[in-house]
């Protein structure tokens, strides 16, 4: 709310100092677009854009602008939530204009810049809600929750990571590590075996490539409760990429610094892997390959283990999802590739 | 286990009679799917299919199923769950073989006819999970939580349908109907503005079209709640069709007779909404046309309101979602439009 209040005293003041209203943009084109060795994570450099009452090609974009900062304190100050798609058909409420919904994310995105903060912080959204389960209680601090508690092993098919779980406070917990996994399906079975109480172990789904929301909900388990955070996913580059995305998060979110977690750690399924436990795999495809070639030349790749295992896929061209365990036995993840790779 | 357990007893009591096994698979094929016009939904007709081991050409189709019943047992006496695809690897330590996923699918959806039960019952469930939320106390029947309850207010993001809610018993309830709705984003804004107390209503987010764990759970709470289930979907033939799959089950799981609601209600969006309420719309594409002429030729919209609702689509061309009430503020769904279709 400061944020958003200061945004709209910047404009009151060059008002009324008779100036037409500036808004300086960090530049999100990919020549602002640096990767910050020390954050291992893409970051913006210091170019801005100048938005100007004075250009009347801007106009439109900076009413669009000023609109959505006004509606983002609606939302914050009524406490209600709203998705990418909500804010698009708000605006005709207020019969401001946009082409279509890419126009009103584009806005949101700069707005976000413009505050230095996502925009789950002032209320808006994704429809993807991933999960999560394991010794942790959480307090809530939506309206008409406020002070109530939930243990996260209340329920057994995991707890939505929504708006209420990812403004929650944490209140106590005696798990010693954060294991994120990319499947509903393995998600499931580690909290059928018990993962949470042989690990100690607070169990994520991020259900495919991870939403801002549960990114932003890693990080804060990783800060706030210290705990390191464990990546699983699918041998392949696409889980690969999966895992890159919560420790370096993304170059389109590169004007965001706030949604990753730079030392946790892509525990697998490594190409490696593949081999050492002989693990059912299909071929890498044309796909696949041209992917791995692209992340090779990726600076967030040119560490250790990405760059040895991006060679590995390259040089035996095999791939395995997660499930391939199964051969051995549905526990046998837990029971033994599990402990191997977390050194137990 | 009653029914694995007489399929077992059926080729067992073959061999000792000195026969070559036989099953009698309900046919699947298009020949044998007919529209029940008391029941509102497909079924199969008549004719089944004989697999023999005395047909050399059928013993590995026989083989695979044989060993589906067997390793459905295994997970239903051990209380696991498995997904499609940890199936098809499973197999494998078996040394069964499946040329594809494909092929496992296929092998499991016949065990479904040759059961007559979902194979959610023998515990191979889907990796979408949709989520719920209410004045509902449930009972789980999972290992590790007999007997422990669980509110599904407890959550403001919602409670997630997974294996343990769905076979949960509901213990306790105020509710006076359900409201299934397509998004989770409209899902969250009717937790906000209280439509559980409003309306006494359980709300159900499907998420897209209704994994089949939710149309069971929807069904459940039909018969054993006795509560009316009205379903809310964008203007559009894909959430009519949502509608309907959740009201009369599909084709192709013709076979299964316990995953539908067949007086459940389709509330909205209707095409006659966009107009009424001068809702922000887009044109109908191709591709949309093309489809509602297709579910036109289809029994199950033979009836009220569908056969209606599809002329007035391809009347007017137009087709909305349901954020585009927005448009009258984020609230007005939930205090003009819910009241008017629900007639209160």
């Amino acid at each position: 709310m400061a944020r958003l209040r200061a945004l709209g005293e910047l404009v009151y003041d060059q008002i009324e100092r008779g100036e037409h209203p500036v808004l300086r943009i960090p530049d999100r084109s990919v020549s602002n677009i640096i990767y910050d060795e020390k954050l291992r994570q893409y970051v913006l450099g210091n170019k801005v854009t100048l938005r100007t009452t004075r250009n009347v090609k801007h106009l439109r974009a900076f009413a669009q602008l000023i609109w959505l900062a006004y509606f983002s304190k609606l939302l914050s100050e009524s406490h209600k939530t709203s998705t990418l798609r909500d804010v698009f058909y708000s605006a005709q409420a207020y019969r401001v204009d946009f082409e279509d919904q890419d126009e009103s994310d584009e806005r949101i995105t700069e707005l976000e810049a413009l505050l230095g903060m996502a925009r789950e912080e002032f209320n808006v959204y994704p429809e993807e809600r991933s999960s999560i389960f394991g010794n942790l209680v959480i307090e809530y601090n939506v309206p008409g929750y406020e002070g109530r508690r939930l243990d996260l092993t209340s329920h057994p098919d995991g707890v939505m990571i929504g708006p209420a779980l990812t403004t929650a406070d944490f209140v106590e917990t005696d798990a010693e590590m954060v294991i994120a996994i990319e499947k509903g399906g393995l998600f499931t079975r580690f909290i059928e075996e018990k993962v949470h109480e042989r690990f100690k172990a607070i169990l994520v789904n991020t259900a495919g490539q991870a939403p801002r929301a549960t990114r932003y909900l890693l990080r804060r388990l990783r800060s706030e409760l210290n705990l390191p955070v464990y990546i699983l996913t699918d041998g392949d580059p696409w889980g690969m990429h999966i895992a890159m995305v919560i420790i370096s998060g993304s170059a389109n979110a590169a004007h965001l610094t706030q949604l990753n977690v730079p030392d946790a750690s892509w525990i697998g399924v490594w190409a490696t892997d593949i081999l050492k436990y002989k693990l059912p795999y299909d071929k890498l495809t044309d796909a696949d390959v041209k992917r791995l070639r692209e992340l090779a030349r990726d600076p967030r790749y040119s560490g250790d283990p990405w760059r040895s295992q991006i060679d590995s896929f390259l040089e035996h061209r095999r791939k395995s999802e997660q499930e391939a365990f199964a051969k051995y036995g549905l526990t046998y993840i837990v029971d033994k590739y599990l402990p191997d790779k977390l050194g137990r």
